[in-house]
Formats: structure tokens, C-alpha cells, sequence
């Protein structure tokens, strides 16, 4: 049971789309993860997706809806069932959230459920 | 579907050990709260509790081990049944995450279940 230093972990990784697990939440993953570039569209089916922005900004595109740009110390949490797609166009660095096994890109076929902790 | 600027929200209000809802993540309530001073101890039986320092710093006083000192940038969560107390000297901006009806006490004769939302 000790702080968690948001920043020191970021500083611990480099790589982009590769959420890393930081603390547990009632059975979900409290991850960080840094980005660049666009992510697929996708879907989660049955969690919604939290993002806070930590440093820098993001775009969440959302089918049908107009596009958002998250700045740092903004959340935005996209509904279950939502299309979306969060871009970037300089690195930004975001905590996100989302239960335990979830795939990134909400398709169980496409991505890892289970993250690397640090 | 809006980015949530948590500055501007904290801005709406001024009172203290008085958590304002400003998102739901998945039947949780996604708060700010402003405090200074201390808490009672206590504890939420079935669910951990989730704090991320914003602005100033607090203290999470824990019952059988040693206090830690939570700053801006840095995370907290307190793992259910687990005995605490946050304390700020100075006030101090947090954001909070706890499951829709639960109490900041943990005892639901003690505080109301429902907060305000902004």
C-alpha cells in the first residue's frame, strides 16, 4: 500500500499502445499508457472506457458524433457500445481504466488481455 | 458525450469533505473533492477506494502501518476493509472513484449515498 507516482512510471516504458498496469481496482486495471498516431476504430461491448489525460493532448473520434479533443487534466469516458478511436498527433501520455482481461481494442481477437504491470 | 475538465469543475464549488460526481465509469461515480483537515477513520467493506491527488498534497493515515504521503500526480487506492483516514493540512484536490451508493464513510448511516453531480 504505497503512492503511486504516475509520472515515474511513464518514465519506465516508451513504447505507444502498450498500457501498463499500475494498481488494481475492484477488479479493474488502472493502467498508463503513452501514444502517438491513431488507434482502430473499435468497440468495447460491455465496459465503458475511462481516459484522463495526463500530458499533452488527444482526439477521440466517435462514430456518428463530432470528434473531442481531450487536453491534459480532462477525462473523457467513452459508453459501452460506443464506437470510437482516441488519435494523437505528439505523444500523449493518458491513465486509462478498464476491467480486468478487457482488450485494448475491445475485440479479444486483436489484442492481449492481460497487460504488463510495472 | 464531453470532455471533463476537472479544474472547471473543482471551481464550481468550495466545500469541503463534499465529493461532487462529474462522470460514471461502469456504475461508478467519478468525483472531485476538495479537503482540509481529517477525516474520520473508517473503511468500506466491499469495495476499494481510489484516490489520485490533483493539486496540493494529502496524508492516508492506515490503521497498523505507516502513514503515506500522497502528492499531485500521484495515486492511492486504499484496498477494501482496509482502516484509513485522509488528511490534508493545506487543501487539497482529489479525485475519487467508489461505486455508485456508497458512502464516503464507508457507513451508510453516516453519510448520504447520493452526492451532488456538476
Amino acid at each position: 500500500m504505497k503512492p503511486v507516482n504516475l509520472g515515474e512510471k511513464l518514465a519506465l516504458f516508451s513504447s505507444h499502445w502498450d498500457p501498463h498496469v499500475v494498481a488494481d481496482y475492484n477488479g479493474n486495471d488502472v493502467m498508463v499508457v503513452k501514444f502517438q498516431g491513431e488507434f482502430p476504430f473499435h468497440r468495447h461491448e460491455t465496459t465503458d472506457d475511462f481516459f484522463y489525460v495526463l500530458e499533452g493532448e488527444m482526439v477521440m473520434d466517435l462514430e456518428g458524433q463530432p470528434s473531442q479533443l481531450v487536453r491534459a487534466g480532462e477525462l473523457f469516458i467513452v459508453p459501452k457500445g460506443v464506437v470510437h478511436r482516441p488519435r494523437a498527433e505528439c505523444e500523449v501520455k493518458v491513465l486509462l481504466i478498464e476491467p480486468k482481461g478487457e482488450p485494448n481494442s475491445g475485440d479479444s481477437g486483436r489484442a492481449p488481455a492481460s497487460k504488463p504491470r510495472i
